[in-house]
């Protein structure tokens, strides 16, 4: 059973990852990520894709032209967990 | 140059087009798709884009697993053009 990161886990892991904050009012992270015209944007949606669907861990995103806004979080605990550092790890490799 | 489609010409668009409707205080068409899982709802997501690409003309989308909610404007005139309702019918043709 995939469990909530402590809050000391969590701070850890958030100094750690580069752009991503807590989302206000949700127990949540967020970042937003700029390319430099939509193919950029959405071949960095693409790569998100196949490894949210091989985590069976997805994001809840929104795009507009070369702009991505993710927001993570494990539904099944209300909460961030590791899967959520995870995706965010790869997603911040992605855009790199 | 692009011009926004007169009232009667985008009330005969949007009756045509199943699913959309105006968007409240914006002139902007919506349309929310719900397919099977994350990966109908990406794989339609992957077409649409690369028909945006084409286009170039992009829509403003968000993605939670399953649930795709779309927006099309056309910026460069703040209204809804051709070219809306032109990715909004190929749109419906690839969630049909």
């Amino acid at each position: 059973m995939i469990e909530k990161l402590e809050p000391a886990e969590r701070r850890a892991a958030l100094a750690k990852l580069d752009g991503w904050t807590s989302v206000e009012g949700r127990d949540a992270i967020t970042k937003v990520f700029t390319f430099g015209d939509f193919q950029e944007a959405f071949a960095f949606m693409t790569r998100s894709a196949l490894l949210a669907e091989r985590m069976n861990h997805h994001p809840e995103w929104s795009n507009v032209y070369r702009t991505v806004t993710v927001t993570l979080a494990t539904h099944v605990v209300d909460g961030v967990t590791r899967l959520d550092v995870e995706l965010a790890e790869g997603m911040n490799r992605f855009a790199g």
